[in-house]
C-alpha cells in the first residue's frame, strides 16, 4: 500500500480496485466528509432520495457487479437501510454499508449527541445481525488491516459488511501493514477426493439425472464453469426462479424454470422424476420451491453450495465450491444420451385484439416478445415476480428479482443501480401498483443520473397476490395517476393502457422513446393474476392461505 | 380478564383499553391474519404506502396520544420500521412495533421460509436494541402476562416495545392470569424527602431562578403539574426545542425557547445569567442546546428527568418524578417577584411587497401569523424545524419535531398520526424539498383517510442545511414540479408561490379550501436561512463546518 494514504482515500482506492465505480447514499452531517471526498475521487456519488432506495440500488448493484456500496449517516441513515442490508444478506449479495458516525474524541463522555439511539454502538449491534463482518474504523494504525479484513469478507461470503467511519478518523493517515492475512478458506483435499468419487460414481450410474441450479452460480461467477460441466456431461439443467438466468435461457439443454406447482408442469415431471438430483448453488426456500409444493428426493439428490456439499444424507464440510466444480470438469463424467426434455416456451408475437381489456397473461406474452438482448428484466416480489417465471430471457440479459427475501419496493431502485453499471443494458421494471407507492418515486434518480428505464406498473388496485390469502381494504391502495410523474419530475413519457392494443401501441413507443424513463400504467382485473400464481393457485387448492 | 379470549383479541382490547384507536402499517402474508382481526376489531387500520411512513405515523400519534402502534410483516416490514423505531426509542415515544411472524410449527427444521434473514430470531434481536421491552408470544399460558409486561414497559418509560406474533399462535386462548404483577417503579421516601429539602432551599435563597422545560413534561403528562409549580412560586420558564408547547407560549411567565446561540439572545442571556436553573425532564442533546453553545452551569442546577435527579454534582435514584413534582407542589416553596423577564415576539400581520420574493424569514412570520387555536406545527428537521423555533404556538395547539434524534422524512407521515387521533387540529407541515422526496408521497394515506395537511415545502433545491458545512454536488436533490401532485393523487390544491403576495393569496385560499390537503411550493433561495440559523452561525463562525 502506499505511504501517506488517509483513512478515506485508502477506503475509496480499495473499493475502486474491487471494481466499484458508483457510491450510493444520501449524505448527512457525520457522513459530508466522506461525502467530499468521494466526490473528489475516481467513484461517482449516485444521490437517491431516500435512503431506501439507496440500500436497494446498491444491493442490485453488487447483484450485477460483483460489489456494491451504500453511503450513510449515523443512524438516520443507518437504519433506514437495514431492511435492504438483511436482503443483501438472506440472498447472498456482497453490500458493503458505509456509514458516518460521531467523531471517536465526540464520544467521550457519553454525550446526547443528535442522531444517538441508546448508546454509541447501538447501529453497529444492530448490523452485526444482518452482515458478515462490522468494524468501527476508530484507529488509525489497524485501519488498513480492518477494512481489508472487512472488505474480503463481503467478497467471500458474497454478504454485506459494515464498516463504521467515525468523523475524525478519516483524515488520519493509514499506517502501512504487511498484507499477510489469508482471507480464503481452505479446502481439504481428502474430503474433496472422497466427495467428488462417490458424486462422480452416482451420476455416472444414473438414467436420469437433472441438474438445478441456483443463485450461488451467478454470485460467486460460476457461470462458464457450469457451462462447461454441462456440454462434458449433457445433462439437463432447470433454474430455481433466484438463479434465473445462471444460464442462457435459449441453451438447448435448459428444462425451464424449476418452481413445484409455480412453474410449468412438465419441467416440474421432468425435475422430480430424475433419479439424481444435482443442485447447483440453489438455496432451499419455499418461494423457489413453489410454496412447499416441490418434491425432491434427498435420498437421491447431491447439494453443492459454497457453505457444504451433501451427497444423499451425509454432508462434506471445508470444500470450496470451485473446487468441487472443477473438479466434476475434470472426472471422468459421462456424456448422458438424453434426448426428448421439455423446452421452454418460445415467445410468440401477440396479436392484439383492439379494444380487448389487457389481462396478466397477455401482458406477459407481450412483454416476452418485446424482449431483446439489451434488455434487463427486474421485477418486484408478487405477481409481477411470478408471471416473469414464464417469460425466456434472451441470452445478453439478465434476470433480477428479491425471490427469496422478497421485499417490495426493489425494483425500481434497483434499476437505478443496474443500469449504471450495466449502460448498455435497459431495465424493464416490472412492478405493482402498491410496490411501486413504496419506492417508484425513485425515478427521480434515474431522471438525474440520465436513465431510460422502461417502467410497467401492473396497476391492480391493491396488493393483488394478498387478495386470494385473505382479502380486506387493508389490500386495497389509493389509486393514483401514474401518467402524471412525467409532470412532476419534468421527464419522461407516460401511457395509459387498459386495452391489448394500446399496450402493443405503448411498446412500439417505448422502443423510439429512449432520452429518458417511460411508465406504463396497465390497467388489470384485480383478481386477475399470472399463469403461475394461477397454477399454484390450482394445486394448492385452499391452502394457500395457510401456507403463505 | 374475559375467559376464551384469543391472542388476537387479547392484544387488540388492550391496545383500546391504553386509549389506541387506530393502527398503522402495511399487510404482509405472515401479518394477514391479525389485519383481518383489526378489522373486524373497534381499531381502524391505516395503511400507509410504505411501513416507513407508518413508522413515522405510529411515533407521531404515540407523541400526542400517549400510545401509537405500528403493525406489520415479518423482517421485509419489521426492518424498515428500524429508523422510526430508533427515533421513538431515542425521544421517549411510546410505540408498540407488532410484527407478524412464521409460525411456531413452521419454524421447526430451519427452513428457509421467505423473508428470514439469518436465523429466525434476527429481527427480534435487532429490536432489542431499538426498544425497552421485546417478547415473541409463542406460547399461549403465558401470552397475557408478557403482553401485559411489555406494553406496560412502554406506558412506564415512554418508549417502543416490540411484540412478534407468529402467525400460528393468533388464534389460540390465551390462559387467564391473575393480574398481579408489580410494574411501576417505586420511589424510596428518604431520598424523595432529602432530595426535595435541598432542592427547595437552594431555590428559595436563590435570587434568579429559571425553568428550563422539556419533553418529558409533555411525554409523562405532567403539564398541569407544571403550570400549577409556575403559578405557586412565578418562577419564570423556558422551554427547549423538543419541549416546545409543553407550556402554553401565551403564559405571561413564558421567556421562549433556549436553544443556546439558536435561540433569541434575551432568553439565551436570561437564562444563562441564572443562578438557579431547574432543569424539569430536558434532555441535555446538542440540537435542544444549539449545537454546543449553550452555557449552563452544572453547579448551580437542579436536574430533573424520569431517569433521575441532580442537585448541583450529586445524584439522586430511585425518585419517581411525578411525586417530586408533587412534592414541590407540597412544600414552602416561595413566590419570586421576579419582573422584567423576556417575552415571545408576538406574531404581526405581514404585510407583502407585490413582486418580492419570499425569503426564509418573511415565510416564516407570514406563517406565524396564520396560525391559529386549531393547527398544529409539525416539522421535519433542518431549517424548517430550526425556523420554527421563532413562531409562537397558540394554546391550544401543539408543536411536534424530532429535534434531537432528527430523522428526515418525519412531518408528512407525522401529520397523519396527528390529526386521526386530533381531528379537530389541522396540521400545518413545514418540510424541505429534499425530506419531502422521501416521504412526502405519503400525501396519499393523506387523501385515503380524508384528511387535510397543509404542506409548506420549503424549496431550496437541496439539503440546504448542509450547504453552509460542506457543500457539493451531493447536496442537489432533483427539481419537482410540487404542484403536480393532486393530480397524481386525484385530489388536493396546489400553490407554486414565488413571491410574498402569492404566499398571502395562498395562505387565504388554504384557509377557505378544507376537504383535502393543500400544497405549497415555496420556492426560496437555496442560500438563505432562517433567523435561528443565522444567529447560529454567526456565534460559531467556521465552528459549524467542525461540530456538526
Amino acid at each position: 500500500m502506499n505511504a501517506n494514504q488517509t483513512v478515506f482515500e485508502y477506503l475509496i482506492k480499495k473499493l475502486y480496485d474491487y471494481g466499484v465505480r458508483h457510491v450510493f447514499g444520501v449524505p448527512g452531517d457525520y457522513a459530508l466528509g466522506f461525502f467530499h471526498e468521494l466526490e473528489l475521487s475516481n467513484l461517482e456519488v449516485v444521490n437517491t432520495c431516500d435512503e431506501q432506495g439507496a440500500g436497494f440500488a446498491a444491493d442490485a448493484y453488487a447483484r450485477v457487479n460483483g460489489l456494491g456500496v451504500v453511503c450513510v449517516t449515523y443512524s438516520v441513515g443507518s437504519l433506514k437501510v437495514a431492511n435492504s442490508t438483511a436482503q443483501a444478506f438472506a440472498e447472498k449479495s456482497p453490500v458493503i454499508v458505509i456509514s458516518g458516525a460521531p467523531g471517536v474524541k465526540e464520544r467521550l463522555e457519553n454525550p446526547l449527541l443528535h442522531h444517538k439511539v441508546g448508546s454509541f454502538d447501538t447501529q453497529l449491534k444492530v448490523f452485526e445481525q444482518l452482515t458478515v463482518a462490522s468494524t468501527i474504523i476508530n484507529d488509525a494504525e489497524i485501519a488498513g488491516k480492518e477494512i481489508d479484513r472487512v472488505l474480503s469478507a463481503a467478497i467471500r461470503n458474497k454478504q454485506p459488511v459494515y464498516i463504521e467511519l467515525p468523523r475524525d478518523m478519516g483524515t488520519e493517515i493509514v499506517t502501512p501493514y504487511k498484507t499477510s492475512l489469508v482471507f480464503d478458506q481452505n479446502t481439504d483435499k481428502n474430503v474433496l477426493k472422497e466427495a467428488l468419487v462417490e458424486a462422480v460414481t452416482i451420476i455416472n450410474s444414473s438414467k436420469k439425472p437433472v441438474i438445478l441450479a441456483g443463485v450461488e452460480i451467478h454470485r460467486f461467477g460460476f457461470q462458464k464453469l457450469l457451462l462447461k460441466i454441462i456440454e462434458k456431461t449433457n445433462i439437463p439443467i432447470a433454474c430455481t426462479l433466484l438463479g434465473k438466468t445462471v444460464i442462457s435461457e435459449n441453451h438447448p439443454r435448459f428444462l425451464g424454470i424449476y418452481e413445484g406447482a409455480m412453474g410449468r408442469e412438465d419441467v416440474k415431471d421432468y425435475v422430480e422424476s430424475s433419479d439424481c438430483l444435482i443442485l447447483l448453488g440453489t438455496f432451499m426456500t419455499d418461494i423457489n420451491l413453489g410454496i412447499y409444493t416441490a418434491h425432491l428426493e434427498k435420498g437421491s439428490s447431491i447439494y453443492v453450495t459454497s457453505e457444504k456439499i451433501s451427497i444423499h444424507y451425509h454432508t462434506f464440510e471445508n470444500i470450496q465450491m470451485e473446487e468441487f466444480l472443477q473438479g466434476f470438469l475434470n472426472s471422468d463424467l459421462k456424456f448422458h444420451k438424453t434426448n426428448n426434455i421439455p423446452h421452454p416456451i418460445h415467445p410468440v408475437q401477440t396479436k392484439p385484439i383492439k379494444g380487448k381489456n389487457v389481462s396478466v397473461s397477455y401482458l406477459f406474452q407481450s412483454l416476452n416478445w418485446f424482449l431483446d438482448d439489451n434488455t434487463i428484466v427486474i421485477t418486484d416480489p408478487g405477481d409481477a415476480m411470478f408471471g416473469a417465471v414464464d417469460m425466456t430471457i434472451h441470452k445478453a440479459a439478465e434476470f433480477l428479482a428479491p425471490a427469496y427475501y422478497a421485499s417490495l419496493g426493489f425494483a425500481v431502485p434497483a434499476s437505478i443501480g443496474t443500469q449504471l453499471i450495466k449502460p448498455k443494458l435497459r431495465p424493464l421494471v416490472l412492478v405493482g401498483d402498491g410496490a411501486f407507492q413504496m419506492t417508484g418515486m425513485e425515478l427521480s434518480t434515474s431522471v438525474r443520473y440520465g436513465l431510460n428505464p422502461i417502467i410497467v406498473v401492473l396497476n391492480n388496485e391493491g396488493y393483488g397476490t394478498e387478495r386470494p390469502m385473505l382479502d380486506g381494504r387493508f389490500n386495497d391502495v389509493l389509486l393514483w395517476d401514474f401518467c402524471q410523474i412525467p409532470k412532476l419530475l419534468n421527464s419522461g413519457l407516460s401511457f395509459n393502457i387498459k386495452t391489448e392494443d394500446q399496450l402493443e401501441d405503448a411498446l412500439d413507443e417505448v422502443k423510439k422513446y429512449t432520452k429518458s424513463f417511460c411508465i406504463l400504467d396497465v390497467h388489470l382485473d384485480p383478481h386477475d393474476s399470472s399463469m403461475a400464481l394461477q397454477r399454484l393457485t390450482k394445486a394448492l387448492g385452499k391452502r394457500i392461505s395457510k401456507s403463505m
